[in-house]
Parts: C-alpha cells; structure tokens; sequence
C-alpha cells in the first residue's frame, strides 16, 4: 500500500494508524478533517504523517480510505470523495449503523458504490480525540464488515487485512442483521440508562435520590455518560430497528407490571432467573473466548 | 455490651461481627441460623463465638440483635424473638426495604414495637455467605436508619454507634421514604436490567446478540446477574413504591417512543444530555465525597 487516507483522526480513526503503524505497514497516513488543530495534533502525536484540507489532492493514489468521523457527516464525506475517488481506491467506515450508511454512499458514489465496504469496529474507549489514540484498541476485538453485493471479494478482504492487521477479529453481517443486533445490545440499552437518569433527575426529589445511588446504579447508567449527540445521530439513523427493539421491551415491561402489580413473585421471579441464567452464559463464553484469544496470542 | 446476636452469619451479619472485633469492641457473639453447618463454618472463621439453635438461650441478656437474614425470613424471626425479647435488648435488621419489616415488626411484637429500630446497611459484594464476610465492607458505606416514633433516642444511637463502630456513615430517613428512593435508584435498575436480558435471551436469534454484546451491554446488566429469589422478595415487599416508580419510567420510555417514531432527534437528544449532565454531576459528587471520607480517616 502506497496510502492511507483517514478522515477523522480522532479515538477511532486515529487508533486504526497507530495500530497499522505498530504491525509494521509501511505507507503514507493522511488526514483529512474539518478542523485544523485536530489534524496538526495528530500528526504531532504521530498519527498522520500528513494533514490535508484538500478532499481532492488527499485521495491521489489512495489505497484505503477510512471514515471514521461522527456519523451523521458520513453522507457529506461520501459526497466529497466521489468525484476523485479513483477507480484502485477502496473506501470503509467506522460507523456504529450500517443500513443508512449504505443508502448514504449509494446515493452518493452512485455507479462507484462497489469501492465501499461498510464496517463497525466494535471498540471504544471514554475519551476522545486524537490524544485519547491508542495502537492497541483493536486487539482482540470484532470489527463487523457487512459488505454489498457489489464488492468485489478482494475489496473487502484488502479492508479486512487492514483490521487484522490492528489485531481485530472479521465478523460479517448483512447490513440489516447488523442493525437489528445492536438495536438490541448497544443502541437500546443507550436508549434506557438515559431514560433512567433524566426520568429521576427531573422528579422533585433528586437530589434524595442521588445521594443514595450506589455502585449497581453506576454500573447500569455508565452508558448515560455517553456523547449526547452521538446517541441522537445513532438513534435517529437506526430508527426502525431501535424502535422494534423498544416496542418489545415496552411488552416485556408492560408484562413485568402486571406481575408487580398482582403481586405475583413468581411470574417475576421466572424473568429474574432465566435473565441470570442467560446472563452467566453469556459471561462465561466470553470469558473463555478471551481466554482462547489470549492463548492464540502468545 | 455483652451480648449481641446475629440471625444469618453469613455476608453482612458476618462482616458486621468481623468489623466489631476488628474495632476492638468486646462483646459475645452468637450466631443464630436455620442450617447448622453456616453456624459452625462462621465460628471456625472467627465471626461467632457461639453457634446457637435456641433463639430463648440466645436471647437471655443480649444487648443487640441483628437480623441479617433473607428478607422474607424476618417475619419469622421477629416472630420467634418475640416472647424471649427482654427489656434491655435492642432489635435491628439489615433489609433492604422498611415499611414491610415495619408491619411485621409491629404484627410480631406488638408492644415491644420500641425496641425495633429498622436498618439498611447499603453495602455489598458478588459473593454470600460466612466466607464472604469481611471487616472491612462498611467502611465509608452507608447505613441508613428508619426509626420508629416510638424509638427512645439512646436506643437508636446504641444501633448507630455499633454501625459507626463498623466504618460506616449514618443516615436517617422515614420508612416510607427509604422505599421510595430504593425504588427509584436500586430496585427499579434491577428490574430494568433483568427486564432487558430476559427480553433478549427469549428471541429466536439470542445467540446472534449475545456474540455482539460488549463493554456497554456487560456494565447495564450486571445487576441482572444478581439473585432472582432476593430481587423477588424485594420486588415485592416493596410493591407500592416500585410500581410507581416503574410507572413513571414507562411514561418516559413512552413519550421517547414517540419522538423516536417521529425522527425527532433534538427531542431525544434533551433527554440524552440531561441525563448526561444530571451523571456527570452526580459522579463528581460521589469522588469529592469519597475523597473527603478518605481525608478524614487518615
């Protein structure tokens, strides 16, 4: 590879150059953002080895075009790379949902849609920002590629050599599935610690009830501390999926209540268990997954 | 003190005993438990120096009880203490809601009601019984008194002092309103949480989201991985309180239902930052407050 372009160069964006840096990948990292001072950090930090404003001198013989910028500017990003997007270049992205990002490029790379191939890196840190880049973010997590009909195989597999080399795992989803599955594991639980947190902070007594929240509250609401407006681009874009996820919730409360209210503990009692149940699953395959990651590793 | 009795040695009567000692306080302790072999593994560990099957013996001469058994048992016990509860002896308990134990306090004793002072320690680990007993669970922790109008101040004091004793930092709030706040920031959470993780394990397609659950998901459902019979009995000892509070996250849940349905992205994201803000200051809140704690112990 000859070039690597980023736009976004922050947490995300920023880990993925480190990271190829790290396994030894011998090309040129550009940036690409809106904001000066953020480009010039990262190529203080290392990061980039170029900062550019310019969408159209940056993709010249680019190989690998990463997005990784907030979501919503996804379409606007895609709409500035395609008129100079070369025919050798292949383009991916970061973002947390995949069907409106897949609309978004086909409206805008019309006939050039088979050089994108969506991704979701599954990795995450609570700090921002090219300093908070770390080469090591991908290690041993997933990066979901949900690629199109249209790519060609070696498309998308020249994009899943770049996330294995950071120390990823290649899952592949339809863009569809992908959205449904982190309506359900990510975007609602989002959806629910910040519903808990504003429902109790605008009751009279808050401050009562803050005092004593202790550290099962903080577990469960730590997702509320999350970037507001990163939680209402990825709600919005993944409306109807996070809606059929909440409407099922909104049954399963529905049908809590009525057990509540009866005062019936074992209907209640059943729900706690089988969710305790499935909850130590859960928690010992990962475990022994990380265990066999860990051990594939040495 | 010469006396104090402990029904249920196991991780908060244990350590409540371990913490006395350890503060040098020199008293008998006597364990009290249905199941022999809990007794006799609390004494070999140091936390009893009698294992008792005689509620009457036990009781000749104690200064202090402390009911730390499951919450459901307390009726019972209170029941069984009842007609050797001499006039000396004060009566407390470790549950975790207090207008229920205040009835059956009152159906069981009747007029030795004043020698009740209700309790909540709010402290915890993952782990049960004798051998997860330590001294040092309270310290910095929270105990929260519910006194009885008919309580004598030195009688609630003594309760307090022992507590003190134990490292932890007194409260008081009135039965009524210990349940609804722990309805709000510690049941309803539970319920959430279990709520979520059933409502996902129940879906054709449950494996395909339990692979892709992360870090977010992990910390939201950690309580669900609490005991289903405990949060049964708490669900519904505290009926009234928590269907009340689940009534108004169900309003929130309902009118963010409909901004979802409508796009309405800026109407989500008050929600969001709300909450955002509310955590953050409540966290910060929580650190200045623990960092005082740790000044002034040292």
């Amino acid at each position: 590879m000859k070039k690597i372009v980023i736009f976004g160069v922050g947490l995300i964006g920023g880990s993925f150059a480190l990271a190829l840096k790290k396994a030894g990948v011998e090309t040129q990292f550009v940036g690409v953002g809106r904001r000066l001072a953020t480009l010039e950090r990262a190529k203080e930090l290392g990061i980039i080895d170029v900062a550019s404003s310019s969408v159209a001198e940056a993709l010249v013989d680019a190989d690998l075009v990463l997005i990784a910028a907030p979501v919503a500017q996804t379409g606007a990003i895609l709409a500035s790379i395609a008129p100079h997007l070369q025919s050798g270049t292949i383009v991916t992205d970061a973002g947390s949902t995949k069907s409106d990002v897949v609309a978004a490029a086909r409206a805008a790379l019309g006939a050039k849609i088979a050089q994108f191939v969506p991704g979701h890196p599954i990795a995450g840190r609570e700090l921002n920002g090219p300093d908070a880049a770390i080469a090591d973010l991908y290690v041993g997590k997933k990066v979901v590629l949900a690629p199109l009909a249209e790519n060609a195989p070696e498309d998308v597999e020249r994009v899943a050599a770049a996330w294995r080399a950071c120390g990823a795992i290649i899952h592949q989803l339809t863009p569809e599935k992908h959205d449904g599955v982190f309506a359900a594991v990510s975007h609602l639980p989002h959806l629910l610690a910040y519903a808990l947190v504003d429902d109790l902070a605008k009751k009279p007594h808050a401050d009562l009830l803050f005092e004593y929240a202790a550290s099962g509250f903080r577990d469960f609401t730590r997702i509320a501390g999350s970037s507001p407006e990163m939680w209402r681009d990825i709600s919005i874009a993944n409306q109807s999926a996070l809606l059929a996820e909440l409407d099922s919730y909104l049954l399963q409360l529905t049908s809590m209540r009525t057990a509540l209210a009866q005062g019936d503990g074992a209907a209640l009692e059943a729900v706690y268990a089988n969710a305790q149940r499935a909850r130590l699953n859960w928690q010992q395959r990962i475990e022994s997954a990380e265990k066999q990651n860990k051990e594939g590793g040495d």
